[in-house]
């Protein structure tokens, strides 16, 4: 049995903290990412909830193998440094993290993309094990995707390849994106992008999402399955999207296994028979069938993706 | 100096054969593919072609190392066949053509997908020699596109991938595809689908394309200097789809440059400056700046990639 590690997932909304060894998370907490105010000023929390975790479990420092961060954005997982990041944690590519690592618990380093870790922990451990070839599809705050090939995680030259599936192109005539783009994945069905989607929907007025205090999926997919209508137009065009990105990711990656995961597969019975169903009918694959399932470890999978990825 | 290879590029209206040395193609004629027929009735004229090639050049079939064939469609080049093919050359998957290679002239064969040869042509000799990470973007009949990662061409689980970015989708609500999906990048700007795209122009009634015997872009892109509006629509549109085609590819395979070619690109001077600029306000490279390049060989670039692939 390998030793424990501690393994950090960057979330937008929440920071996860866990103590992982193997395939099973020992121990984990959450923090508020509150990410408006940056990574620099999360990181006292974060020390703070290791610190914790460790006394619950009663385990020192010294029995830890090293620390792993699952993060959004573009990761340098040889130099170790966040690259670019999509306003989340803005002043993020400016800390040393390796350094704070050290500083704060003398344990050896790695980071590596969110989507990438959540996919390894997938491939290493759950729906995706044995897969030759695997892509990953998360739906929540943005979309992100991974890709492995030939049981390798893709990274490409400069640490992009296989992540910017929620950058994509799927509306060449659509929307501005966050990252510069147009007509991207995410900027036409995410959760960050999600409230204004639903007020420029044309029955917005008429819906209760025009009163709602905040509008996320889980809020679309409830009022979708009472019928109303603006509801039902977001369910439906976001659903394309997400079909759409599942084909790009499927047509450039060329895998035997896409899964879905993500905060939005809460609703997970809304989506994933209308993306398999999408797929089989859309998708260019004379080899065969490609199997969509929803991942394993909706909560875990990054963090048991970047542990083991620490540990070897 | 490598010993001489015979080189065969499928097209789509003519079918290419070549000898081919080194970097150099010594002799090369064409004759119609007229694909509606299929392939199996084009091999003798094939053979008839490779013959006289050999005897205008004095070269006797015992001098030659093998033959290759470039392809469009889903190519197997590990077991040495058509796997699916759009129609074109729709026989094709059912015929051994390794067989018929070593029963005609008795010499190796080897096949690729077209665009991969292509590919592996500008890599070896061409605009991308020596990067460790490329993509072309074959601009004709269909869309073709390849990659190399980590000087390697990509080929995938079930040789699907890096293929088939002119169906990656740009416009999910967009039109059918010969291929099954839905708002391809070919089904909205290529060749194969230019007369269906023109008719569908709210400007095409008064258009000159509305008397064109035939519809191809190097027609558009001339009645768009002159001013027509329909064809100035046309080619914004083409030209804004294939840039979300070249962003698909760049976020998907994170290379240092990308290749353009195809017979389209006969109009390059209306096609290469709008997607430079498109690439570089719109991707997602913190790295720096992707190079974008007319191929070096646009007429030969599949025959100098399938004859090295032959060689080695």
């Amino acid at each position: 049995m390998s030793k424990p590690v501690i393994a950090i997932d960057m979330g937008g909304t929440k920071i996860k903290i866990g103590i992982v060894q193997g395939n099973t998370v020992l121990s984990s907490d959450s923090i508020d990412a509150d990410s408006g105010s940056g990574l620099r000023k999360r990181l006292p929390f974060i020390q703070k909830a290791v610190e914790d975790l460790l006394d619950r479990e009663g385990i020192s420092l010294a029995e830890i193998t090293g620390l792993g961060m699952a993060s959004p954005g573009i990761i340098d997982s040889i130099q170790k440094k966040i690259l670019s990041i999509d306003k989340k944690f803005g002043d993020a590519p400016g800390i040393h993290l390796e350094e704070w690592c050290l500083q704060t618990f003398n344990l050896p380093f790695s980071i590596e993309n969110d989507a990438r870790s959540a996919l390894w922990g997938e491939w290493k451990y759950g729906k995706a094990k044995n897969f030759d070839s695997a892509v990953i599809m998360t739906l929540g705050t943005g979309i992100g995707s991974a890709a492995i090939m030939d049981r390798q995680l893709l990274r490409g030259k400069h640490f992009t390849a296989g992540i910017l599936g929620g950058h994509s192109v799927i509306n060449y005539k659509g929307i501005h994106c966050n990252c510069g783009n147009k007509g991207c994945v995410e900027t036409e069905a995410s959760t960050w992008n999600l409230t204004s989607i639903a007020r420029s929907d044309k029955n917005f007025a008429e819906s209760p999402l025009a009163h709602a205090p905040a509008i996320d999926y889980e809020l679309i997919f409830n009022l979708a399955q009472e019928g109303d209508a603006a509801a039902l137009h977001i369910r439906e065009q976001s659903v394309q999207v997400w079909s759409a990105c599942a084909i790009n990711l499927i047509h450039a990656y060329d895998p035997e296994i896409l899964v879905l995961t993500g905060g939005i597969m809460a609703s997970s019975s809304q989506i994933v028979p209308y993306i398999r169903k999408h797929i089989e009918t859309h998708a260019w694959t004379p080899w065969g069938k490609i199997s969509i399932e929803e991942g394993e470890f909706p909560d875990t999978a990054a963090l048991l993706g970047i542990a083991h990825l620490v540990g070897n």
